[in-house]
């Protein structure tokens, strides 16, 4: 993120009280350590139509609930590649979920068992979908250079 | 299907061949080491009307599936814990694999978060029925006097 | 829209003129074909609440598309069970209408049939789902004495 | 069914007799209040393959229901659009029904706080493919001059 | 809610940063105004199990999402019962939300047109189940005394 | 599990011994039969990222439940279109089990009415985009000069 203040979605959350703050801040740092590249492309797009959106999924869903004690980064992105990838609607997260799977330590024979077993609780279609957004994904990273 | 052994898929299977009795004893095995008792109750329940779909649980959901390698069994109970939760139409099934995954590991704590996770991605009704079914299952295993 | 006759969807309605009176007297004649107890229960039910939506029932889900020429009552009632238990969220209805496929000339193991293959295409927690809810008919429908 | 004809339900439609055409004459007119061009192109685009789909979205779905007393066209619409967003497997149909709703009064930061609202009841991930959804929307309003 | 402090979901938030109480007692005074006992209910059986899911119910859906400019309560009410009816599995928080939205000023008829608006877009059994959860509910509310 | 062998799930497995090899060559040749140009891209798509996943649509999904005995070729893809047309996020595979329900005796006008019948318990969105897939189908056998 530059160091454009006018640009930066991090902004979005200056006029709010301290412990929101607070939250924006547990929240982002949070979003650095799984996925802050997509984090920001969704934040960009939702500046000039939603930005509280922006700022819940900041605050909320990774201030409150990633950051919160109990489960680790990893064991976390588990959970949600494979509830994206049983509910079959939400093919872009589940791409930046498996991306995020990947950053924090998953491998991706382990994304491609959890496609596999979507197979008995899913449907096989699902575990199609799913496995053909993995290998978007893995395709991407290799054009990037990463070697997981 | 051209002749050209390399690119031919029904080649897949060569290096499988396995009698369905050594998959139904292998799935078996994994049953047993997931949730025994759930999974004789519901061969039971399927004996009168469909043995071949309790068969097919068996050999292909724990025969193939469960015990393929590359993730143990705490982190594939996790897979459909979270599956099921996020689905939310397949209370009974959850249930059954919130005892399975505290049978093979995972803790009370853990199960809590996934299902506050389900906050995020399928909404709040998701993690409060997930919740609820979770609070079931940790009375009937107090009742049964399990620790965990 | 144009002044093209030829082109204007306007115009399809052109043949079809029938009073909503022969809509309900068609829709009924369909229903008592394939479920004429249960369909009353419903009619029932809606009638002190929104009569309306038993009317529709009646006209749009019998009177216009079931009695559609093209597919007959049985195939009708098996597209009807597999779309309701692979969705996996109405089992009310879901009961209704093995009742009704029976009624129509299903046997009891084409139903058992259909919800494996629910397993294959909306995962095992669906036909698990779909099969208890046939168990369920078949003992009411033994309790009956219905033979089929 | 006795011959009560009081508590018949065969008789709920004897006040309601009308003709199809009246039906169509009545759901088309509906259609150009809320999206006259978007229901030309469904109904040109269904005519060589299911004509009486498209006849029957007129004469039922606009004809019946949405003409039904009750519920103004501005809140059918949100009612619709909520319902999509919190679906998330029928986009092209979301896309329709917000611009039917800024046709018929709701304004766009009203589209934006429904889709914010998804966020609590379906997830994240359906707020924001409905946010994408509207923003499109928008665009495409803004291009063709519209202001609202 | 009662003045025992131990049993008062309200001292949830107690050991929060001075921000997160103003988002507390935000989303409670939020609740209060659309379904009181409902929310008590919730908070209470969440208590024992996770009450941060508690505590972010009346925080971010509350305090943050319905606290938010843009919708009135009614409106907000019935954006939330179409979603719900719309989904399909999610009877318990239905049922909630129709009690809410008759606080909060919309009519029973209104609620019965919702659910009728349901048969069009996500099928008839969803909108029988949901007419059928708001029978449930206005039985209730009879049972209680309340005239709407 | 008791020692009454009739009584042992563990038997069900008893008379179906059969090599995986011969479940292989079962479910490819039943492929053959309903759509074999596109399961052989399915499984070529599979090769390089989880060829165990290609295997188990051979072996299980047509191997044990498509060869399973009690329903048609015919009848068994008018059961899966119909579900993966009512549960709206498959659409790859929605198009392909078309295409084989044409291949194996359905005709157009079947399928059209199939769609048509998704608007009764899926709702119009699921009946217009099973169509639109129905319609890009048909003109791939046109384009193909296929004839039905």
């Amino acid at each position: 993120m530059a160091g454009d203040a006018a640009n930066d979605p991090a902004n979005g959350a200056a006029s709010h009280a301290a412990s929101d703050d607070d939250r924006f801040r547990r929240g982002w740092a949070k979003l650095q350590e799984v996925d802050g590249a997509a984090a920001e492309r969704v934040m960009t797009a939702l500046q000039d139509i939603a930005p509280d959106l922006g700022r819940y999924i900041v605050e909320f869903a990774y201030g409150d609930v990633y950051a919160h004690p109990g489960l680790d980064n990893r064991t976390r992105e588990i959970v949600t590649v494979s509830a994206l990838a049983a509910m079959g609607n939400a093919q872009p997260q589940l791409k930046i979920h498996i991306h995020a799977a990947l950053n924090v330590g998953c491998t991706r024979p382990e994304i491609v068992e959890i496609m596999m077993q979507m197979a008995v609780y899913a449907g096989f279609p699902a575990a199609l979908n799913g496995m053909f957004a993995a290998k978007d994904v893995f395709a991407e990273r290799d054009a990037a250079g990463k070697t997981n």
